[in-house]
């Protein structure tokens, strides 16, 4: 089928790809107008037949927004919008809304899988109308991974059900990257193993308990950094962590693992910590205990 | 190679299977005599060739220390025991002082994969003396998956070290399933994905981050009770992850996520937590909220 | 001065009574016709002279609101409304901003010491115009403890800086609960101490590091219940210990402790804990460990 | 009554002059000859009447183990040691069976207050027979706060059990410091509240739930730098806060709120973290996101 791909970087570049060997007619359109097909939305809207599926790919928030808007006003009823990047499922009821009052469909979804997925396919987390969520079958179908489709695809409800699946599948991906990353860290800090370290996490990836596609990355990258010495230690976060922590808060669900994975982000990325400069202070006031001064 | 195999249960029985059918002559004894093929530890080892390969693969600790003691008045100088079960590496130490004064040798082995290893490989981890872990590789290969030897076996140093990596990788291990725990308890939770857990778990198998062998059996426990409705949410914990934390504090290694999964463990078998009696208590003291009464 | 308190419960009817004793002309309603002083907050607002002041100090959220929509038909421009209760910080720009569009004027108030403030007055955290504060600073004063008045009162900023200040503390209240309670179910569990256990936290009570209002608190539960074996291991939360660590993950603000408290009080009122069935099917799916049946 | 001190630092000496000025007579003894009373610890044995006391009071481990064993030799029996400084409760059997061999007595007792305690006593937390500590009830109730005995003394069992107790003393002192920290890290984070921190916690002082001595003690560093903008987030951390969660472990105690407190010491003092390195690899190995160049 044809479809429009808003935004063609990392993701949305590599996602048209895998559409367009699947035999799909994919039209771009990029900020950028050395990667575009197309000079402006407008002119993408215009090479589409209605009823017309335009795939949003920008980064979440103001971007999405402001792509939204411009489709709403150039969309026609019976077209479709579909959300894939990593907005937050809230900003979803809003966009169905803004766009129903033009007779636009939307669904969003939530897409997995990295610079890896062209290749093996992303793993996707739909949500939406039972019919619009079929329409597009043909595309989903396309961008998921080869074997069973309920392994690789799931329509997860309504509209705001993709990106809520979504979120929860990288609060989860917090946590098992900080599961590892204590692991290596220990690993490295303790003399039985710290000159073994590459070669135990390439042992485990076969026949162990631990196996798994983070683990694979984590053994890559040690083969070409076997202590890691040449990235720091900083580690941005891109709002889903914050949003599933804050939905446990909303649920009363305890979440101890990835409420600190992702606090772990934030201190990585503090220079100086002030809660830090709180307890020094206080043990130089109780304990004469030396502070160092900043 | 000829092998004694000390312990019959979920794990050595399986493995001696494994041995076997790779061409292994292996003899097993169990203080079960059902399944045992020898009628004591005397007899296996007079059943075997010298220089002899013990393998025990019985509960670390005090049965670990009974087995070990009873082989090193039995064995001979020149044979070698396996410690295979999930001793503490310091344990491994002794061990291997107490046969060395015999002459024996010793080697430790962490050993990953559960009732999945006889049929796909056992992910191992060994520590001893090149020449006494060179003597073994034809075991260790047996045991281990198909592919690349170093996918799925590391000599990760002196004694202690196998055990010592598979300690790590029990820590690991209670991070991941904890993340994934979290999240499940999430979806569950929120009214937008609570009819779609199972489904949404199942959609993670292929092309996601997230995707790993613990997630295919988070699938598998989904696909015969999708709600997990059956199942008591009580968690042991077997030592290493006790040890991971302890090791994390010896060496001064931050491990809020590998911690926060074994305390989730220790409150999940609490009836009723002391701690929270004296949340509950100071509440009522101070602001004169109702407790409830025990 | 003349003061409306609407509420008389266990905060407002013992604010009252301290308003009274120090002087001040307190006119009080309360839903409960055997507590209230005026039959309605017509009838109060009926009673108070303009310019009047009237404190609100009612569960937050909707009552509050309701409290606040009808005082906006009932007041004239030149009162002046005091939300004393729990109240979000967000809340409060919404009310200024509903009465100010009558001419009414909005402060907020934070306020701690829960029933034993009648007697040895209350920390209170003000937000709100300078002028606003200062007109009501003699209210302030009689409530707050005696002392400097900076020991016990603070102008924390505008609308809303009262409620936000009262929040924190709130959080902080709950690591510093948390904190007392682990040390507290440690020397219960530890053979070492648990017979001493009542003693030893009443020989915190002078000269210690860890000697706090908090720790007199505990003392005197203990006394009346020296191993808390009368109360449940239960605790509710009322919202500020929530919005403290939604604020951390707003600011990128690491809160390991304040949410570790929060999260205990989760888990303290699940009969069952869902992550913790994940994990025990986990356990079972892998190692063949069992289940307990729920 | 005579005790002889061994360690005149800013504890060992403060304890000395708050004895001399409660009318006992005290030897001391220090490594540094400008603040000693004695040449040596045989020349401070030799100035005390039999039977005799000596305090420990030095850094715990080695340096405390080397006085003990010198002790042992110089000491006579009926003669008693006590152990004063942080020693590690496990250590003090040890002492405690090396001292009986020789018919010298041995009590050990934790020791809270820091540099305040000279002039307003110190919490004490004893362990030891009965009769020994009764006999050396003078010296505890001298260096005591003013109070009732229970309020600032404990006799918490046999030996070791006052290193016990002040072991978790400091565990909870952790919580509670990093509790008032992340609160510190919000108010100063917050544009609601950043250029009020400092009056937000001298406002706390009194008539709050979260009154307490380390408040104080805040607000007395809030009081000579605003933002603790002189002093460096580095905390060290002396060993029982480690033990406590060892033996939180041991005992199957959660501890969240202590752990996280350690784990947040131990973060404070990497110039990088290794874990964070592994989570920026493998965001940077999925998703190509950019790491930052050590």
């Amino acid at each position: 089928m044809q479809l429009g791909m808003v935004g063609l970087g990392r993701m949305g570049g590599n996602m048209a790809e895998r559409l367009r060997t699947a035999g799909h007619k994919v039209v771009g359109y990029d900020r950028d107008p050395k990667v575009s097909d197309t000079e402006s939305l407008a002119d993408l809207v215009g090479k589409l037949e209605a009823p017309r599926a335009v795939w949003v790919m920008v980064p979440a928030g103001a971007i999405t927004d402001g792509v939204i808007d411009e489709l709403a006003d150039l969309l026609e009823a019976g077209d479709t919008v579909i959300d894939g990047g990593n907005s937050k499922w809230t900003c979803d009821t809003e966009h169905a809304t803004q766009l129903a009052a033009k007779g636009i469909n939307f669904a969003d979804c939530g897409v997995s899988g990295g610079v890896w997925g062209q290749e093996f396919g992303y793993g996707l987390m739909a949500g939406g109308s039972p019919q619009i969520v079929e329409q597009l079958m043909p595309i989903f179908d396309a961008l998921r991974p080869e074997g069973p489709r309920e392994e690789g695809f799931v329509h997860a409800g309504g509209v705001g059900a993709g990106h809520y699946a979504k979120m929860v599948h990288n609060g989860i991906e917090y946590g098992l990257m900080q599961a590892y990353a204590e692991g290596f860290e220990l690993l490295e800090a303790s003399p039985v193993t710290h000159d073994k370290v590459a070669a135990i996490f390439k042992a485990w990836s076969r026949g162990t308990v631990v196996r798994s596609w983070l683990l694979e990355l984590m053994v890559r990258a040690l083969e070409s950094d076997d202590d890691l010495s040449e990235i720091k230690g900083y580690a941005d976060d891109s709002g889903e962590g914050r949003w599933t922590v804050e939905q446990g808060i909303e649920n009363a669900v305890p979440m101890p693992v990835i409420s600190a994975a992702l606090f772990a982000r934030f201190s990585s990325r503090q220079p100086d910590s002030p809660a830090m400069k709180a307890v020094a202070a206080l043990r130089n006031q109780f304990g004469g205990h030396a502070v160092k001064a900043d």
